[in-house]
């Protein structure tokens, strides 16, 4: 079973993208053959900014590693490596109807928050169908509001099989995670950048500090027995400790004598231990760039080989000789 | 003084072709310095046909290469052997408004008379001005329903060099021939193979006799003196004799005792005559098929590195690392 993943090169990680997103996508290397690439030619839609953009480039790439891809599991690429994605892009925007690509929410959506209406921003769903088909993806795990693009990319691969009449195209799924942990910010909404309720993965010790202190909680005073169900700090120790350990900060929230300021730091020492592979790791990576375009490199060979094959024969296919 | 002129591969050619558009392309080859391509990838956006594709590819190669193309002269390749053109139409997309595209002319036509509104089709404007940048064109001859689409390359490439506040690019001037011959049909009316008027460049000499003799004349007797001023054959004569011949012509014309018949052989000869050497080195080509292959290796080695060198400087101000 072949799974692709994009990986949006953004800034700073919070916890909610790893909990959210991330953390799946790596395991996924375990369930079937793993296919990632950080998404640099997306990112151009928004990005128009070269340090900003080789920066998140070199940063996702980094975490990626750091946080478990195995470059031997998987095939984790940068997008803009494996070039062979924008002519499928071109053979498959002429068989896209206009209609297709009108109907996406995702473009609408984008243009009516404001979003300048280019023509990338316009053409994206068929440049992800580019990323999908180009790699005979089978199942595509999205969020909700990527589904149609899968669709999209399901109704060209048909509509191209159709007009040359041979199966090109493996036809791929998408798979919404429904058991998805939403993972809770610092004031109880959904942990998002733009609500500024995040608590970071990888920043100074002092700036996740000062986002961990900041959790809201109710007044109690540290005489008084606390509420664990509802509390935040609570729920976000639900992510790094198991059962036991759960047991055991229940009691200390129904004994006075604690404050919220203790449970708190109680997940600071839990989440600096859980991440502390991790940090070391991306510390390593981080001193170490050669080491990075090293692994991109196989990365791209491993992705190339399949590419430049599947290119080849659809090449052959439509004329171009 | 760069020059670019992208070639759509056609099936068979006729004189308007060549008087029209051809010989003129070729020409400039002695005026600047030509880069001229066979545009496959832009007739993926009509053609869903592997054997039309190959074929037209082939041909519009080797009529090229027959009527005077100069490899060594010019930098003359196939599009799509030159990837790189693919990529510069994703980083301009990015730069391209939707309103831009919306207004184009021609393809608010092309859909306007039935043709399919495909994503490609609408993004032609786009990948057109890739092929005029990557090459750091300066002039672009055109036809007027094609200035437009300069004009749209022109403003891409003015967003972008404001953008990255540097002269990424060369703006391209369109150059539209005023004087250009208007080739007329058998019947009169401008040669074209929609109007079925036309007298085929390279076909079988039963063929291009039988378009010869059809051409429409009045109903003037073998006795009676004729008018050239408005003949067809005469006006058809303009385009192979000298002045020489003309003036004889003429007094032929004026002279009762020939019939139209006796004209339409001599233009029938003179064309012949004019287009023999071409037609030698057709011939040539087509049972040579490798050396056309030669010659388009050399001509996309010589574009890849006039290419490959421009987008390593735009991948670099882009963070496309």
């Amino acid at each position: 079973m072949r799974i692709l993943s994009g990986i949006q090169p953004s800034g700073t990680l919070h916890i909610g993208n790893y909990f959210g997103a991330i953390k799946r996508i790596i395991e996924s290397q375990n369930q079937g053959e793993l296919f990632a690439f950080i998404a640099s030619y997306h990112a151009l839609t928004s990005v128009k900014d070269k340090e900003v953009l080789e920066q998140n480039t070199f940063e996702a790439t980094v975490n990626f590693l750091a946080l478990g891809m195995d470059p031997q599991k998987a095939t984790f690429w940068v997008q803009h490596h494996v070039k062979e994605v924008l002519e499928l892009y071109w053979l498959l925007s002429n068989h896209t109807s206009m209609g297709l690509l009108e109907r996406a929410h995702s473009y609408k959506d984008k243009t009516a928050r404001g979003i300048q209406a280019n023509h990338g921003l316009f053409s994206y769903p068929v440049l992800m169908a580019a990323d999908i088909l180009l790699f005979d993806s089978q199942i595509v795990p999205v969020g909700k509001d990527q589904i149609q693009h899968v669709e999209i990319a399901r109704d060209i691969a048909t509509s191209i099989n159709h007009t040359y009449k041979q199966d090109l195209f493996v036809l791929p799924q998408s798979k919404v995670d429904e058991v998805l942990a939403t993972v809770p910010g610092t004031d109880g909404a959904k942990m998002s950048k733009s609500y500024g309720n995040t608590i970071d993965m990888f920043n100074t010790k002092k700036k996740i500090k000062k986002q961990v202190m900041g959790i809201v909680t109710d007044s109690r005073e540290l005489e008084e027995a606390k509420e664990w169900e509802n509390c935040n700090i609570y729920k976000l120790c639900e992510l790094f400790m198991n059962d036991e350990e759960l047991k055991e900060l229940q009691t200390r929230y129904e004994t006075p004598g604690e404050g919220y300021g203790h449970f708190k730091l109680t997940l600071l020492d839990k989440m600096t231990e859980y991440f502390a592979p991790y940090q070391e790791r991306r510390e390593h990576l981080l001193a170490n760039p050669k080491e990075v375009h090293e692994i991109l490199a196989y990365g791209a060979s491993k992705a190339s080989k399949v590419a430049v094959e599947k290119m080849r024969v659809l090449r052959d296919v439509v004329g171009l000789i």
